[in-house]
């Protein structure tokens, strides 16, 4: 009890400081003290979100509860490309759709898979479900690499027509598969029942405080990257780096932080639910939204990403894929993932 | 009985009236009543070639059944390309592989999962056919792709050298794959031993009928594709969509008809073999016995396919063959499929 | 023991004659009769190689008898390469990397599979370590992927950098590879329990053999090497084809003589573990540690393969891949390995 009072004024008290640190500004907080504020606030709002998500499961069960956290999670980054987008920031909202996907596939999963790892010898999940995932991750890529395959041989209108077809049928697929997961195969792919442990919430409480944890999170991701600019510029990195990996660790901190609780408490399920279902919904709905948003705002994006992109996608992937198939995990599978972040991260740092 | 005497009537009547319409021509049937006449006969024989697939079926198993579906229905297209590899058409030829590949891969099988999908909840096949069927689809897709990667390289005459060896390897290779699958391998490969249905016809009828009925659609194919090349020049269609899309979806159609059929039986190994197995026919035998044939014209056919053909059927492999992997099908997996179909048709339409 | 005495007699006397070869030279031995005494020597030492491998598996259990037999194999590769490596002959080695990664993936596996499958209608190993396998293979593939598909967007000294970093990670990624699968999940990752047949050496004679044959093997593979160039120059084949196919089909004697007998003795899974262990231990160790030593040599290498070599080893990862899965083979899974390799050794030998 204790404790909770303790972390409760922790989170209220940093959710202050970054917001005073945010507003105020400098001179009175650089941007190196900015920066640091709005990381220890998100901290203690991703420790909450992730109690909140694990409450919310023990009343909705796994998969509804990663996809609960993982739909909040994908909110704030969706409200935030959407301001990306209507500023005609083309490169920006691309690079850090991107970021997004692969930092889920491979660094929250990643990192997933290795804590849980450390801790239980082999962790399992429903193995109809990691089917059905790999091959909805192999859509997004398929969706993504086509448009971009035949664009060399496409009038800028034509390219234009095909973004927006196409994102008009992963956002279909996409509401399909919430059908198909949520109602008709329901069963199917969830895991076996859980032992209920004592529940810390009751269940109206439980998910107001995910809405709350959610939108806390949401707000100091957007203080921690307006905080950014001056910190790449400073250290000479550039857009696509800042856009693709850091800007998108920062934004999935509510992700990072729900997925790894979950798997240490050996609810593999949840885990990846949390880090694969949240890329699949950004790239078969986020970026497919953002596209025909953009026509609404008269400053139409295609959905053509740069090649670079588009090999860091499919690699993740790839990669996900052949981990997460068999439905079970071992920590050196979260050592794999990693390494191809690795690789990856350092690539998009020197190109 | 007297629905079957029906049936037999508008399927000799519309036989008739599609050859009269061919061979009277216009202006007594101008082309779109020509293509009208010729794809209601087809929709008859089609009918009529899943029922006779079905009797064989019956007697002779689901794989030797749909083995037998996919030779005849591919026997027809293999006449037709012959023809078209004489006259040196060769775009044509391999837009029409590509377009039959795709077909069967993600059409024709997206459709038998999609409508067996919504009347059983989980279909299953035999998940060894399944894991051969998928090293056997990834081969296809690396002996067309190992060729168009090198040809670079290579002066025409080495192409056509790398052409023809590639060939002889792949039918080789399709040889050994009957030997395997139907000799020395045939039980671990097939599917539980079925309830045995009370069969309609005599085992001798059954294959005279399943002859009849694909030379019918073969004919009526023949037909029908005579008639799109004034449609295709009216809506301004790219050679390269009509071949890969119009023309293969009515040569599939023996398969679609016999494959759906089976689909909605619960006989997802049947459906499966017609889909899967007569793609990897094509891809091969019929595409390297072409290339050997032109040889033998004195116009040597390359085996090199243009970069979104490649596209093309290496994403509808991959596709396919995670949804297969693990020898169960649900009907998302179908949507799945066809999206992806959809998604390279229009690419393709617009190109 | 007349037998074997007889091999033991044939073995030395055909070390010992090669030695002579190699040392007197020409004109006394022309090139040609130098490469038949060494190949004929290299086909006792690998079969003394196959027998001592076999003894220490049968202590050690298949894995560790497989790893030791991939790791001796690799060390002859290994030395030959440093000699490479300091004449800064770079696309030598990279290509005699390629040849080996993809002989032992293709070419050893695919014998393996075939001659062990003609024999057991179906041949079984520890799916859990397939599983890893081929996430172990697709990160090798990723990792010479990666760096070549950026590096026309960096420049030679930012190439250089993103080698060395690339190189270390994989060292590291490798080594706990070794501490996961020999030490963490050691038991998990082992194939059942084998009857132990009659052990014809002691423990340490097996290994103290092991050591010795695959000594015998790699000097008799560098005198063989010696033999090549004046070959190839007399038939005109290219540097890549030599490199890639030639010296790595000689080099992985150990291997190929070792992996086919365990084949034939149901031992899968040792067979397995030198093929794709060895094909493992090539990317992810022996390459990364050659361009670490080429900075120490003062003349430093990258980690960028050609197009030609990339498309290789991602085509024989996958197919591979595809093939050991499910941890079990046929023979015509055999077939298909080595369809493939006779494809890219058709296509690497007309380049």
């Amino acid at each position: 009890m204790m404790k909770r009072h303790g972390f409760a004024i922790c989170l209220i008290l940093s959710f202050a400081l970054s917001a005073a640190a945010h507003y105020v500004g400098s001179p009175a907080f650089n941007p190196t003290l900015q920066f640091l504020i709005a990381a220890v606030a998100i901290i203690f709002a991703a420790g909450f979100l992730g109690k909140a998500t694990e409450s919310v499961a023990q009343y909705a069960g796994e998969r509804l509860g990663g996809f609960l956290n993982a739909t909040f999670g994908n909110a704030a980054e969706l409200i935030i490309a959407i301001f990306l987008v209507k500023d005609g920031l083309f490169n920006t909202v691309k690079a850090s759709i991107t970021g997004s996907i692969i930092g889920n596939m491979l660094l929250v999963l990643g990192l997933s898979v290795l804590i849980g790892g450390l801790k239980y010898k082999e962790q399992h999940f429903n193995v109809k479900l990691a089917g059905h995932n790999a091959s909805l991750m192999l859509l997004a890529v398929i969706a993504l690499f086509i448009p971009a395959a035949f664009t060399r041989s496409l009038t800028t209108m034509e390219t234009q027509t095909l973004s927006i077809i196409v994102s008009v049928i992963l956002i279909v697929a996409y509401l399909l598969w919430l059908f198909f997961s949520m109602i008709t195969h329901k069963t199917e792919l969830s895991d076996q029942a859980l032992e209920h442990g004592e529940a810390v919430w009751s269940k109206g409480t439980s998910v107001l405080f995910l809405l709350l944890a959610t939108t806390m999170v949401a707000i100091e991701s957007e203080w921690l990257v307006s905080t950014l600019e001056p910190f790449s510029h400073q250290y000479g990195l550039s857009d696509l780096f800042v856009g693709a990996f850091l800007i998108a660790i920062v934004g999935n901190a509510a992700e990072h932080s729900a997925a790894i609780i979950m798997a240490r408490k050996n609810k593999m399920g949840a885990a990846v639910e949390i880090a694969v279902g949240s890329s699949l919904q950004i790239s078969l709905f986020v970026a497919p939204v953002l596209v025909l948003l953009s026509l609404w705002f008269g400053n139409p994006m295609n959905i053509i990403f740069t090649v670079y992109e588009l090999v860091a996608i499919g690699v993740a992937a790839i990669i996900a894929t052949s981990i997460s198939r068999d439905g079970s995990t071992t920590w050196y599978e979260g050592v794999l993932l990693l390494v191809v972040y690795l690789i990856l991260g350092i690539a998009f740092y020197l190109v």
